[in-house]
């Protein structure tokens, strides 16, 4: 199944898609509601299908009128994979890892399909970084690499936009990884019985106005769904909800002589074979009224 | 006002702490009971004293009948600060840095004071880290050094438990700062109101079975706690309920020859003037039964 959270005038909602792009759905306040996304998931199982049950029998919704925002409202923990591709991790300046590099990113980063990726006042250097998300159904600890993909309820495009001078500016990637406006995720959910198992052999491509700039198989993760999701949960208790944003492949802005940096104006898409097609208009904080000191 | 989140048998809930040290509070099935503290915090001015009131007005708790918990429910962020006092630095191999350095912890990680810091199963090398967290009251963007302890509206300790191993096993550190209930935080949470701004001149202490193993005053942070906040705020819009963890002075274990790792049986205590005393002993995850694939 295929679901969107979005927004419009009478508040926030939930849609299922059919085959025909129509959409269904219910808004928080409708009778009915099923609940968030994550909520759904944290019932166990069935529930995602009951609830696709009763977003399908529920009135049709007109997208084109609403703003679609990222599938899971308050994700728990969004952990993204640095370096999960080797020709990334060498136009990065890294070794092949022998471990993945895990580094977070908090909500307050997380914008929806068609919503401005924003460049800040502080930096012109925002890059793309267009990767799969694999999101948690059934939470655990510990689990075997082999039990990993039946705690994956499904996928989603996701641009890991990154300001990289903030990135390199001290040991740690946080800052530059956790700018306002910089993650980009949807537009959809897509359940994981409608993919091959861990997304294998899907093509993931990034295109900047329209120009490829990025392109691989989910097949080169040196690090695949499965075992992402094995080797976290020996470190801390998945959740229902949790997002893991699997890593890039080569082409990156930053490695590129001269540099090239997403600017006001342009849109990057990202484009994942059957999980969808994400797309951005870049703009400027300033020219959004994000001058030093005005936002509170 | 000094405040505690608990839970006993009968569920979850919020007391205020008088001069004498008795506690009056509700749980949060209780007609009245104000919210959690992010909830409050968000409110804005003048919530926190109307919650206080109310709470003074509610019946005894016994705390000692209760465990503590975190005094921040669900944090949107948890923000910690590495490298940020300069004896650290140096014994970790780091010049003193011209930035702060940001990285994340999920709230997957946190327990109260009194719970057990649990060594996983996977490494030994579990280390301490005393420190002070900030709590920002109301939120903001490009927050100015001027303004951002305006922002701030409270102080607790911190026990930022490390598995070094994993912290240093790939570039970034989030999976060695992200093992569950290695993230001490309490016991209360003390307005700011109380204590000096920027709790500036207050002793921080650590103490692992009774000797002392860090000793600093806030002082002497590299970037105090407002440079903290205006930065952070360039980056990211802070919000109410929001962690600061504004790092940790020399001693950690790591840097002790031999290292000096806490164990089953430890008690590590982070005791910061004004702001309280956050108390946890050790324990081991495979005794806790967290073996291998045990755990879902």
């Amino acid at each position: 199944m295929r679901l969107a959270r979005f927004k419009d005038e009478r508040g926030e909602g939930l849609v299922i898609l059919s085959q025909d792009g129509r959409a269904r759905g219910l808004r928080v306040h409708d009778g009915g509601f099923p609940g968030d996304l994550a909520t759904i998931l944290a019932r166990g199982d069935g529930a995602l299908k009951t609830a696709a049950e009763r977003l399908r029998s529920s009135p049709e919704i007109d997208l084109a009128r609403c703003d679609y925002l990222p599938p899971i409202a308050n994700p728990g923990k969004i952990i993204c994979i640095g370096l999960n591709y080797a020709d990334h991790s060498a136009e990065s300046g890294y070794a092949v890892p022998d471990y993945p590099t895990f580094f977070g990113r908090f909500t307050s980063s997380l914008i929806g399909h068609g919503a401005p990726i924003v460049r800040p006042v502080v930096s012109e250097q925002l890059d793309f970084e267009g990767e799969l998300a694999a999101i948690i159904g059934r939470g655990g600890r510990n689990i075997s690499r082999e039990d990993a993909l039946s705690h994956v309820a499904g996928y989603s495009p996701f641009n890991d936009g990154s300001i990289r001078d903030y990135q390199h500016r001290t040991p740690q990637w946080t800052a530059g990884k956790n700018f306002d406006e910089t993650g980009a995720f949807g537009p959809l959910f897509v359940s994981a019985d409608e993919l091959p198992p861990g997304c294998r052999g899907l093509r993931l491509t990034t295109r900047l106005n329209g120009n490829v700039v990025q392109q691989a198989s989910i097949d080169d993760l040196i690090f695949d769904v499965a075992t992402l999701v094995s080797l976290l949960s020996e470190v801390c208790t998945l959740q229902p909800g949790d997002v893991i944003v699997t890593g890039t492949p080569a082409g990156i802005g930053a490695a590129r002589k001269p540099p090239l940096w997403m600017k006001p104006g342009d849109v990057c898409e990202v484009d994942i074979e059957g999980v969808g097609l994400l797309v951005n208009p870049i703009a400027d904080q300033r020219a959004l009224g994000g001058q030093p000191g005005t936002r509170s």
